[in-house]
């Protein structure tokens, strides 16, 4: 557009992009923290001790994840709507067509070989994403694209170790990860459909899909799987709010203590 | 005894403080354990993301501490029995009557005023403990003890932030404080009624007992909570496996998958 622009339309133009930016770390934040609840089911319940513990402190990283990056949301929520948000009342007062988080992240924890591909696929993923985002013009952004990336690297290496473990197991294993496999991929290619937020952010989603579908396909190769078409027909709508039947359960579960008491600290 | 002692009844003694020590390994570790399960009760559960945070990393750390008991307990057993114990064999395959927990770490995790009491109570005598095993004549127990005190210290010092702030606080948090206090009480004394294995072990537990009353009364008056007194009657039988009426519901589900699917890793 060449035509000179009104303050009014400038001012409308900086908040559309404020809330842009407010859509794209919430995306961001509800995805790890959907996940890390998802992934505190096996909280003492993991089939070993270490392996409890593994993958607690998975959770409790990108928990931590989560927490910045609606810690930044509230804060530009609170400036632009002039309304108090924070951290918690982003996470336990939103509804579920609010959450933007990718469909993959709410799907049930099922067995080991399906909590740890699903682990997997969302680590590759992420790792792709924050290494883009440490080049973002928010700095706030790329800080904490790098402080998370220290650990998604971790998370990367230790889901890699158990795919390959698996796949090249026993038979018993290598049929456990195919059904989890076969069940988890549809839900791959959503992280891969660029959100209109996304784009106005700056992301670009098909490098990350490159990227992905490389580091993938190596692990799975020394696995002994053989890796599913990336350009099948895929579900999608996490991002938009719509959600899988899953959905309102993890958050009734998660959101219940502070909807029945707000704000108290019990 | 000066008369002479054969070598045979050298064998027993030395077979019956391995014993002991293999008891007294469990009953740390075990209590660590079913602490450990108990508060992981709150992972995705706490009050706020913060606090949810928090009561998960001191989770991991009790874990940690109960594996490293049972490690050293299960390389004990192996050795003198002839049969391999492994440290998950030892959480997901003893019975109710095996397990050597205080009583105080069964308890149900309760609000989160009785959930941070316990853990209060209980950074406090670990830390008395662990503090005198410093000097233990088993080096692998000393080094045990080391390691863990520096975590241990940090429980103390945020159970006792906690323990003021709600005491100090509002009505409502004074009040719920109170009620849990007049719960998790009577399970106090257990800690410091010694069983054989501790005697056996050269652990004192009036010197703790006299330092624990001394820190608890402290943080209390800074509360503004009274102390309550700590000669009354106790419960007590946890270092004996005779457990309340919750011990059975926490390994049913903490074992269930194990005892259903052996070593497998599902």
């Amino acid at each position: 557009m060449n035509s000179p622009i009104t303050n009014k339309a400038t001012d409308q133009l900086i908040n559309q992009s404020t809330d842009q930016l407010i859509n794209f770390l919430l995306s961001l934040a509800d995805s790890n923290l959907i996940l890390a609840q998802r992934n505190g089911e096996w909280c003492g319940h993991g089939p070993v001790l270490e392996q409890d513990i593994a993958i607690t402190n998975i959770t409790l990283d990108i928990l931590g994840q989560g927490r910045n990056f609606y810690q930044y949301a509230a804060e530009l929520i609170s400036q632009s709507s002039g309304e108090p948000a924070t951290e918690d009342s982003l996470a336990y007062f939103r509804t579920e067509r609010e959450f933007k988080n990718l469909l993959l992240c709410e799907l049930p924890k099922g067995d080991w070989a399906q909590s740890v591909l699903r682990q997997f696929f969302y680590s590759i993923y992420t790792k792709g994403l924050y290494t883009q985002l440490l080049n973002s013009k928010d700095d706030r952004i790329a800080a904490i694209a790098e402080k998370s990336l220290k650990e998604v690297n971790y998370h990367v290496r230790w889901s890699s170790e158990w795919i390959i473990r698996m796949g090249d197991g026993t038979e018993e294993s290598n049929q456990r990860l195919k059904n989890a496999l076969k069940y988890l991929w549809p839900f791959t290619g959503e992280m891969f459909i660029p959100a209109d937020f996304e784009k106005d952010n700056g992301v670009d989603l098909s490098l990350v899909k490159n990227e992905w579908q490389k580091n993938v396909q190596n692990v799975f190769e020394e696995a002994t799987i053989a890796t599913p078409d990336i350009n099948m027909v895929m579900q999608s709508g996490g991002k938009q709010g719509i959600h899988t039947e899953y959905m309102g359960f993890i958050l009734a579960e998660m959101q219940y203590l502070q909807r029945t008491y707000p704000n108290a600290e019990w």
